[in-house]
């Protein structure tokens, strides 16, 4: 049975604007790969309601699970909850239970539950909450859509709560051979090999620092003992 | 006049398999700010050709400017051009140009330039080469899509050659305050004033770590007087 797929959006102008570079991609594409769900495509849009909406409904319809980073904080940028909703027609309210989270936390550490950190207790009426260990305010789940925090310690608490309760296929494994030849060397019997076993799929990153270059082919699959074959004749073709 | 607008896509599996962390992405959006182009969206999908085709389509349709990285090296598994020469109806080939740019270069370099190698000459009949000063093989434009490589090195060199040939609007500028208070503090004076200073962008990075938080907050405009006004009052409303 193929695995489940899944898509991810990540939501904010500082990744677009080159002022963040991104971790919550890198990190949840290991995520996905370690618990058997193939990621296929992720896109980042910048915080504006029409384009985070139809990202939404694109990608929700495409594929089992889509996961979305930022844009569920208390400022007047944080507009993700209300486009999630507006994606699943549902409408949106602060939620006894999501509001029952903050205040007893805002009551432990002394801060005020005031109208901006109410927003984060805005969630779409069929959603189901998920936790964060971190910083409380919850992200939540509607439909196959998971919505998380931007600041990477959260969404990967956020990640670590949401993904155990999800169906994963086979992981996917994977070995690679650096080889420290020109691409346009190897690349006539890598093809053939590729060819050969064509239930693995193989691919090749070319590097090039300090006037070393070369290769690295990484040959992925679910079959351990395909994979082990294929990476015999690899390293076979391209002796060290 | 509003800025030129662009798009990104990535392609190769190994973003999406978590194998390897985006350094194009990051370069790019912050080339672009400073060229005065408006990176809009990004999308990263595998090497996978409908898929390839497919968001070329949409997103050469969509922007001023499409930017590609990845896939155009000499292995099976570089199949960009042809997914760009399908996208854009052209057909593809062996080129004279670029295959003399090769020929030169392996010459030179005292290694074949067999079938693989080759494949790095198939351009699309339309385009027009990007200089490529690092590793000879050259990237192309086809329209209004710069199709660029994937080794980060590669790909900078390649920005630089083809940025310079595009019109810019004015940079656009940014302005950021580190306040070490939670933003359900801020929120709400900081959505007033982004409100008085409509005509600029107002972003909030929360952080948190090492048991300190707070939030970044980037205000975005070209118009540097209007910056500073906007800067001078948020300093005000949130003294350090």
């Amino acid at each position: 049975m193929p695995n489940p797929t899944a898509a991810m959006l990540v939501i904010g102008d500082e990744i677009l604007s080159g002022r963040t570079r991104d971790a919550n991609m890198y990190h949840l594409a290991g995520a996905l790969t370690d618990h058997g769900i193939d990621l296929k495509e992720v896109r980042v849009v910048s915080d504006d309601a029409p384009a985070i909406v139809a990202a939404v409904r694109a990608l929700a319809a495409q594929y089992t699970h889509l996961f979305t980073s930022g844009g569920i904080g208390p400022t007047h940028d944080d507009i993700t909850a209300d486009c999630i909703a507006e994606a699943f027609n549902q409408t949106i309210d602060v939620r006894a239970d999501a509001r029952k989270l903050l205040s007893d936390h805002y009551e432990k550490t002394g801060r005020e539950l005031n109208e901006a950190r109410l927003r984060m207790a805005r969630i779409p009426a069929s959603a189901t909450l998920i936790d964060n260990p971190v910083s409380i305010a919850p992200g939540f789940t509607v439909e196959n859509c998971h919505v998380m925090a931007g600041v990477p310690s959260v969404f990967q608490a956020m990640v670590q709560s949401v993904l155990p309760l999800l169906s994963g296929g086979a992981p996917m494994l994977s070995r690679t051979l650096r080889i420290e030849r020109g691409e346009g060397d190897i690349a006539a019997p890598l093809g053939e090999l590729a060819k050969e076993f064509s239930d693995l799929s193989f691919g090749s990153y070319p590097f090039q620092n300090d006037g070393i270059y070369g290769s690295n082919v990484v040959i992925r699959g679910q079959d351990p003992i395909r994979l082990d074959t294929a990476f015999a004749s690899l390293t076979a073709l391209f002796p060290q």
